[in-house]
């Protein structure tokens, strides 16, 4: 994660994610470690799986105190395994007990998230289809989610709703069509901006071909209108299926020829990748 | 969720979520849609599962305008059904529109967490073993979090390091020994605190009674040690057994007797409930 | 202004704004008026122009007291006259004292940028070239600058460096050519996004459009290599030519065919729109 | 600008304008860098003017990331020229682009409100009368306007409503008088703080006297009438001309013999100081 | 207090307050109070005094519930006795419990120092010397605590460092001697500010009165140095004396004639005034 | 103060109590120090005591200006006497300036705590009675207050509504019983909680052991019954007697066995230790 996105968009979040477990003070800690000790601490795997996260992690620990100093031996996107050390924490000992909650936090759950995504992207693999995340974010953790996402070979879809245009079937519905939409979302948004249009049938979907839509997403349509849909697509505009993708059930679109596929899963319900701190010893 | 709690401590955080999806406008909404209007819209149970969260669902639209108005037909704890329709959100489109992800993403990750919980708390029936969580919850999201465990039947550890004492084995090292960390623990920490200690063997089992723990975690216990320790403890003290406890492996642990099991899983790895916002339309 | 826009994105600015006049409180005010006094104030046009900004100007005076009651006579994009009168505001003497100066800063300044915006915009009528904004805004009022660019007639180019893409001279250099620095960015880029890159001669044109670029920012060129240029992109890719446009300088652009206008004087350099209030009394 | 106030009152507010500009990361350079390379880029002005604000422009740079080196061969208020180099950033070349614009959208007004301010100073050069700022400002801007002016060699008016009195016709109607409304003041307002009151014939210049304002404020008179009021407040009170003063108006009021003449025009209609980051290469 | 103070400056800080008294829930009260029940409790003075801080107690419980009514049956400077009922708050029992600490604490607080105050106030009445407070606050309470001196009688010195010019030992040192000191002062500061100095013996005196010092303060002088000092100003300047005044030690400084007497303690050592809420019930 | 306490709690508290002090510039020292100037100064005592807080009024400095070094020839919980230097503060002394009034507000009443709660716990010496502070702190201060308690000898009540159970008379009542209220409370509170609650009679008292509560306040008791009661509970619970001690009064109190005396007093009576920094001058 670039240095300048951490400073200005992930450091405050962090720092939140460490005042929601430190209201007053680390009384254990404090009740029995009065004094600096300096001390190390491993970083353990105890799954299979890609990492995700580690400047984040990294970074909870410097937050606390910058004096600390965090070495990994392997990077963003690497496989890891069960029983591997992936790198060392050295400071105090007190900012490693207080820190360890919240930087495994982070750290398992954007590792599970780096793991799950990599899953489906093999899956893809062959194919001219990318992966897509959601919106289905946790609430502030978007940042490291769709990250993580990425880290697990995924494409980001926008951001949310300021940097992205998505025309709904009610957005469809206010503007009076299809047509009508797309029109007045090029007259609207900042000129930057590709369009996005859900479509459900054919009309809808040569409706927005003529208005000149970027994107098609495909919506609630049979595998087979699906594949005709992309193939009146082609050469017009991007295609984009959504709808409940899993790890389960991603295998009956692959052929499909669609551009892209998009699956909350990716970010909701990716289980954490299983990882600790582990040795902490007082180092002289 | 008690209004207090809600504006105190929950309202800062729901609207960093609602900033985090909205950091100008949403642009698709506001392209289709210049003027005001009244409507409505359904929350759909899509899933079988427990509900959680609902006063947090419905002050996402508040607070993005305080005249929408928010009914439910059910309440947080209880049974829903795939299909079943769980209230109604009323008010100008635009806003329904603008909310439905932020609010979704809250209430289907707290229904997720209910659920799951709910699934352990009934392998634990008949038992007099409670469930509890632990701090092994997403940055930013722990009081939504502990909460949903509660409606699903579960019971909460501490909230943070702040207001509990949990002594693990760095803890007793720093300190010289289990006696010593007890000693310690309760001469620093708010008298209002129990004072609760992991131990992996009798030696230190024994010693944490004697020095007058109010709580024993097992930690790395076989079973058939575990249900010795729990006999130990009677009377004395409180026990805990934690370490990946999902509803997989829970069964085991059912007749050791001890008074508590944790679990992590709660909150790090519960899939959500799949719930979504149907049948916008006007109202005039 | 959307009101979700207002709630979510531009109150915490409004308020700082007012903090920002009041740091402890409105001494002159407290001193003379210990007691409320019900009253009211005309808005009055000093200036011919195109209003923009009365929303926030509202809104200055709901954030100080909520009971305070704004009505105008006119509407955002409005042309007004030295003399009218656009509106009242009616409430508290002490509240249309304390937040007359905020309000009157905001709406003054998106009136002179809307009034800017709109003699450009009438220069051009007739061509099909729109005219954009850019990112040199003041630091703090990009959110209102970028609307009343819009309120003039003006569309907004991308909003910040997190939600478009703009390829420069530095970027094209660090990833090695024009084609390496638009595949890099199709990689990388949030999918929903055009690629936008700077071209300065037509070898990097050809490039740029052979690279699948989306827009093509025209720099430096003498006005017929841009004509030129603009006829190369036809079909293939949108035009945008940038650098120092201003009311004076604009009438020679016209006829290149251009599709847009880049243009940063309406943001960094408008003169505010000369406006007040007067004829404050009290109502009984 | 002082390390303290920059750190105390203006580092927040710089902050948020980065944060207004980046919201997620930005993109562009995030695509074709993924790496540090260190590089150097110049300041290099492009109009002749006074330069303000090169703390505040470093500042920026050292925000994102606190390796980043600025130096500068000038010093705030010195002149410059067109062509002149003003500085050299140097650090890690992605930070130079991410801060680029934010930084230059500060200098770039900062330094056009010091030439503005400049040039009305060297109008009344040659009489005892100062140039004053006003509450004219934009909003978030105060601390970097009202700064900018006093590097044009402007003074300072109140820097808000807190740590001001000026008594208005509004508050002086309130009061019930002239007289009334000084007392009034004298016995509430912190007692370090001077009486203002503006008044708007002789009637209430001499109320005003009498009841020992400390600066009267000639509103709405005749170039006459200002004169003989400033006679009649010699060694009685400080004087101060407002009222729509600009560059082009100014050359009436000069010998007039008042001690204060405030320009609202400094900070809300200066246009802005061209320059820009040139010649950014690679250093190795 | 004025409301526009209240919302603009006082809100943030009494929300503070509340967060750090609830930084997730009120436990007990949720406990054992699951559902709304409106009720009523009586504010109980408990001891002779001077109260102060009545709507800021109130806007504790407003901001916990808006629906919460507090009404009174004293103001803000009245004085009260032990057993006198002040006032009643109607509203939701949890509300009423969760924000009795921070409403009380507060209140007595604000109570103590107006009590003390006056205390003061009374022992100058017949002398036309008037008594300040000082910057010798409580971290994060200057607002409220520099609001009860005045309501306890006092006079508000400045009310910070951005506020006000005093020059003390050290800024006279820096700037190379007193006239040196006034003469920069008179310079650089906002033209609406008084310049204080702080003399120690009769050359620095004259060197001030000379300057043009607006405000002399004697410091470490004889209550007859003090008084001949007070003379030479007469006319000239205006005079306080400062160091260590309490209730105890005022007296010799009465008839000095001096203008001012700062005393630090009415904000550092003021003991509270003892207020409690007594008799809650349940209303139907 | 450990260090992570210091940065993740204290840090914000006291930047927002230096930007209540500085909210534009620190003017005073501007006009006549335009320039950095190493310096240094030293605290001192004025008054026998104890002090509290060290850490506090170095960081203070440090987050003017991180090159400001602060070194002690005491620690927290020492006793100190009038006249004794106590440490040097060296640094830009215009940073000296400013920091100075905040640092030793925070000092001089977090020492003042301490110095009256040791004198309390010497009287309680002998006994096996210990001193608990309240929730009677200042807003904004109960992290440093609470500290400065404990420096002083004495133990930390709960520190919020958050950590810790007291069930009073309401919450009895609400629950329909004591009986009622312990239970409901061991159902609900997060399990690492004692529950405490207050009692008025014997019944009561009865009553509350019965249901197993852990901590019992005597309210209300003469000394005969708080006597008759703490004999009752030995073994059962532990016991806490309340009410308005002071150092003058709790006497009365030290042969009674209590196991607890809590006193408000000590957070919000407390009158400050005198302190000063004294002798600053420039360093070459």
């Amino acid at each position: 994660m670039n240095n300048v996105t951490m400073k200005i968009n992930a450091d405050d979040l962090i720092l939140a994610a460490l005042k929601e477990d430190i209201t007053s003070e680390d009384i254990s800690t404090n009740a029995v470690m009065p004094q600096y000790q300096l001390g190390e601490v491993d970083l353990i795997c105890k799954e299979d799986g890609v990492i995700a996260g580690l400047d984040v992690f990294k970074r909870v620990f410097e937050l606390l105190d910058a004096d600390t100093k965090v070495t990994f031996t392997c990077r963003d996107g690497d496989v890891v395994k069960n029983g591997q050390k992936l790198g060392v924490v050295r400071g105090d000992i007190r900012v490693l007990l207080s820190g360890e909650r919240t930087a495994l936090n982070y750290l398992q759950r954007m590792s599970g998230i780096a793991t799950y995504t990599r899953t489906i992207v093999d899956l893809l693999s062959g194919s001219n289809t990318k992966l897509l995340d959601t919106r289905k974010t946790t609430p502030g953790m978007r940042l490291f989610e769709k990250y993580a996402v990425k880290v697990g070979g995924g494409c980001n879809h926008r951001y949310n709703l300021s940097d992205g245009i998505l025309l709904k079937d009610n957005h469809i519905g206010a503007a009076g069509g299809v047509k009508e939409a797309v029109k007045l979302a090029k007259e609207y948004a900042p000129f930057v901006r590709k369009i996005e249009i859900e479509v459900e049938n054919f009309t809808m979907l040569k409706d927005a071909l003529e208005a000149g839509a970027d994107i098609i997403m495909l919506d609630n349509m049979s595998v087979e209108d699906m594949r005709e849909a992309v193939a009146l697509c082609r050469g017009k505009a991007e295609t984009e299926c959504s709808g409940n993708v899993t790890k389960e059930n991603v295998a009956k679109l692959i052929d499909i020829g669609v551009d892209y596929i998009s699956s909350g899963a990716l970010t909701h319900s990716s289980p954490i990748l299983d990882l600790s701190l582990k040795n902490l010893h007082a180092v002289r």
